[in-house]
């Protein structure tokens, strides 16, 4: 008996349309590691909410009533997932993790998933000691992972202010608006820098845009590259298979 | 304004979700086409519902009850699709097809596109007469596509019974069961011999899994494949631009 899940997408679109690939690759490995066939019958239901929500990184930056505008529509989205059963929901964007504590306060009858406290657990479960973030000005100001990181043990460098502006370069100019060579030298150069400075340490590609950016690059060959989704996917497919899903916050 | 849209999917998981990434494509590039900057915020609210759904093709091949079986999760999820406020709905399964007029009967407020009727037109546009068509035997059976490419001038060649197995094979123990070696064998096979009997006829790609089979394939390098969802994820992005749909059939 499997679990209704939902997945909060649309930021940006083609990032939510590749987590559901993600989630179903997840849940068929699944089944694999249970010795089940896998068959199309025994998919979790899952629903995909694509909607559109103003600019996260543009919210965080913004004073005052500004940085509450991405939370209405995420708020609608959640509530209609949870209308359709949904018992446990995945946000397919790391930004949108700052307005994670409001959405989950007011659908206490979901668990939503936290896409840093499961990578965080995952590296640390691995005996990873140190990383390097690759995300956006968002996700920095707001300290989603430093924080989720920090408290699983683990070393966070963080690029400097150059390299961040590359890497919204790359995520706005580059994957948003569809030229996805400019994406891939933003997101290389970057991780090359972070690796020269830090070593070889594991690279958290902590943007939905940054993997869509890096799929099939040889510039980062050899590099450590942790893909958050993977992590979240594989997280929601276990609640999905679960007897009633667990809490790891 | 962009209206809201649905995908039903789930027919198998893996070929809903890669309706949505080529539905997002179409978006794309509907804007670009339409010389609108690429952004997040201007692609249209969208659900994917992926719901287990029985068998098509065995439910056709069963006599009295047993055809029924695939329709009532359809009925259900197409539904909640329409009361999410779904304009337009595009089912993510050629076979599921079958039951396309009892379900357009049953939600006359939503436009359920019709992949075959897209695919014809779609093709007789661009000049094309002649067609071979690879497909499940439950699309065979009820001539989703003979009817409706006929309809719209064009002579479709049918696989013989010995093809038609090896299609079977490699969308069930192939896509279905994760085996992509043996569904890229199957498929590249069966399309060899059409055009070896038939000539460099366009090859309809008309079981979703066909195409996730022979992604990549260079054993069909040449050929004119035709893939259905392309057409119609482009078909749902009019829709969902267009200023209220408009009707084809």
């Amino acid at each position: 008996m499997t679990q209704v899940v939902g997945i909060l997408g649309g930021m940006g679109p083609a990032a939510g349309a590749d987590f559901v690939r993600i989630f179903v690759d997840a849940c068929a490995q699944h089944m694999r590691a249970q010795g089940q066939p896998v068959r199309d019958q025994a998919f979790p239901e899952h629903w995909l909410a694509q909607v559109p929500v103003p600019d996260r990184s543009g919210a965080l930056e913004a004073t005052g009533a500004g940085a509450h505008q991405p939370l209405e529509p995420m708020l609608q989205a959640l509530g209609r997932l949870a209308a359709l059963g949904s018992r446990a929901v995945a946000i397919a964007c790391n930004t949108a993790h700052a307005w994670h504590a409001t959405l989950q306060e007011r659908f206490p009858q979901v668990e939503l998933l936290h896409v840093a406290r499961e990578v965080a657990s995952h590296l640390a479960g691995q005996g990873v000691r140190e990383v390097a973030l690759m995300a956006t000005e968002g996700t920095y100001r707001v300290r989603l992972y430093e924080q989720a990181l920090s408290d699983a043990g683990l070393v966070c460098h963080l690029p400097v202010a150059e390299e961040r502006t590359l890497l919204m370069r790359g995520i706005y100019e580059g994957v948003k608006a569809g030229d996805l060579v400019l994406a891939e030298q933003c997101f290389a150069d970057v991780a090359q820098r972070l690796v020269a400075r830090h070593g070889p340490v594991a690279l958290i590609m902590g943007c939905t845009e940054v993997p869509l950016g890096l799929q099939g690059s040889t510039a980062v060959a050899g590099m450590r590259l942790v893909d958050p989704a993977r992590v979240l996917a594989s997280a929601l497919a276990v609640r999905a298979y679960g007897p009633g899903g667990r809490r790891i916050s």
